[in-house]
């Protein structure tokens, strides 16, 4: 088999949503389509890869750096030794050829990208779901038949109050979650405190709400935002990227004096990186989570070197909750064991959630029995991709 | 004032050279202009900047993300209060609104690209080099005359034995300068020494001779060469990145058995990333030379404020050696009271290498008494940059 063709192209992430940091008005996406030379059903096979939301396209990467190296290989260097199937890791040394170490930002966007597409290709030539695929090839063949997912939201929009915001947590309550999450930092501590408040008043004993900064506060802020968040402890599942993501002593400090757990990890960009949050950050394997997020960070590949590293440092990928809210994390949560996968109901789509007809059922989801990743299970979504090779 | 276009190329780096760890014949440079309104002797000050070698240019990013967002801000923002200068801390922050934390890869480099020719178009608006503005706001109107370089090559090519690499060196030596640097671990460490051994039969008892090994090396190979180095210790000015630039403990480990100093630095693009250096990388103040590159990780502003994070925990500006080779951090170093500067002779030309009627002498160099970094004092990089803005 070889690869014929892979096309790319940066469309729009339209959202006028803001978390504290940044606002997504200007936000953009890479697409890519990997052409198979195999045919099924009278079509070449194709693997669709896209990147989380959160960073800009990496396109010209893509298009200068990555796909000239792929399509310039012997196709031999792509794929497993019978010759069958593409091979994702073979695949990325050959994107990594002639790149520098260190430097982990847009590259490892672009080579997530990619990889998402070389995985969902290697999985329908293999005619398998990827969890399926992952699941043989890495964990003995055990698979969860379905994963946990909270709803990610409570972003600040202009106007949005206390009652906007209760309504957004109701409509994730209706749609089948039980957990959800806020953005909290882009008001001040009372005003999130009456935010978390209002949230906490609509969700049950068994579950519970975490919170996010989006890595806004210096070390007295998260402090206080650790302390402030103390008495409602039973309920908070977690608070997420108090400081910069790579302040690990920050990050120590307030894991130090926080009794929720803590969570970070979706601006780690490679393995290093998330290496050293677990040398330095503080983190309690027994309490708390990790959120590297494989489409901005080297993709599926490089999450497989992350989990060694993890054994080895004794977590266990059931601390992994990856940042995404997308299928692949949801086929890497379920084929490799993570705890579950972010979701975010009605934004960032069509690019974000899971199969159209498999809901979010007591705050879990099942995955589609489809080859592949499962693009093909989101209309919106494939109309999306389908321009890429001329489909439409 | 106000800045009327900002111009953006992508220029290819031709070269055959390979260090440990990439070939460089694919690499690319991003140009950059800043047009301002003022005419001085008829024509437009015009700001100048590209960016170090061993990154590929980041165009993309600069075209769609921050010349954008220069462009569309209030002029007021990218001004002194007083309105009469463009303030590169300002329009750094521009060009970081709606931009993530962590991250920090090419978005670094491109940053940096413009930052150069934000203060060049600074400098040349007060009619100062760039040195004496930067020793006149930040350290007292203090400056060094001229700044240590040392001549950087012992590159791996095709074909080149022993007998190469002494003529390049003889080739700098003749040149002017006194100390020199080779790259190791591209052969065998037996090979390496004797590539070791022969240059050091070259230099005097007061010149010295740095080794670079590009990242390339896991531990126990870091630990080897670091014994393997031990005899020469009294003529090996550092040993260089011996593992991934993001592997502190590696470095630390190194640290701790070398009795010759460590260098590293230049593939952390962040002060963050830089601060976790200095945290964790077991990094001698004393001893030890930092490399970070600031045309690769934010420009100069991030650079001063790591240099303020370096003296808040105990390290001198006079320890830091830039990776880069060019004028601006020539003036960095004259003007801030660096320690000295990278060069490389002869390769990546026409950015490399300082004024062309400047020679070294002794191993130092001095500045040319021209307003900005001196782009103008560099007939062939001009030729680079003229047609930017159709002056040719």
């Amino acid at each position: 088999m070889k690869i014929t063709a892979i096309h790319e192209e940066t469309v729009s992430l339209r959202s006028s949503l803001r978390n504290a940091y940044i606002n997504f008005s200007e936000m953009t996406v890479s697409i890519v389509a990997i052409v198979s030379d195999i045919v099924r059903n009278g079509r070449p096979l194709i693997g669709y890869g896209f990147h989380s939301n959160g960073r800009y396209s990496p396109g010209e990467i893509i298009r200068h750096r990555l796909i000239p190296r792929l399509m310039g290989a012997n196709p031999g260097e792509l794929l497993e030794d019978d010759g069958s199937n593409i091979s994702p890791p073979r695949a990325w040394q050959v994107m990594m050829t002639n790149e520098k170490p260190g430097g982990h930002g847009e590259r490892a966007v672009a080579v997530g990208t990619l990889d998402m597409a070389l995985w969902d290709l290697a999985a329908k030539i293999e005619e398998k779901p990827l969890y399926r695929l992952l699941a043989d090839r890495y964990r003995g063949g055990e698979a969860d038949p379905d994963v946990y997912v909270y709803a990610a939201g409570g972003y600040y929009y202009p106007g949005k109050g206390i009652e906007g915001l209760e309504d957004e947590i109701r409509r994730f309550l209706d749609q089948g979650y039980l957990d959800v999450k806020i953005k909290i930092g882009g008001a001040p501590l009372a005003a999130d405190l009456e935010r978390i408040e209002a949230v906490l008043k609509l969700l049950g004993s068994q579950q519970s709400l975490a919170v996010d900064a989006n890595g806004r506060f210096d070390l007295p802020t998260a402090l206080a935002y650790a302390e402030a968040l103390t008495p409602y402890r039973k309920q908070i599942k977690w608070y997420e990227e108090a400081g910069d993501p790579l302040d690990y002593e920050l990050n120590a400090r307030v894991a130090e004096i926080s009794p929720v757990p803590i969570a970070t990890g979706e601006n780690l960009f490679s393995t290093q990186d998330s290496r050293n949050l677990i040398r330095y950050g503080g983190m309690k394997p027994e309490r708390d989570y990790l959120q590297m997020d494989p489409a901005l960070s080297y993709g599926l590949v490089e999450y497989l070197r992350t989990i060694d590293m993890l054994k080895e440092h004794g977590w266990s990928p059931r601390r992994c909750i990856p940042h995404g809210g997308h299928q692949l994390t949801l086929h890497i949560a379920a084929g490799l064991g993570l705890n579950g996968n972010e979701s975010y109901p009605g934004v960032f789509e069509p690019f974000g959630g899971f199969a159209d007809d498999i809901p979010v059922e007591s705050g879990r989801v099942r995955l589609p029995d489809v080859p592949g990743i499962g693009i093909e299970t989101k209309a919106e979504l494939m109309k999306v991709f389908l321009p890429l090779t001329n489909q439409v």
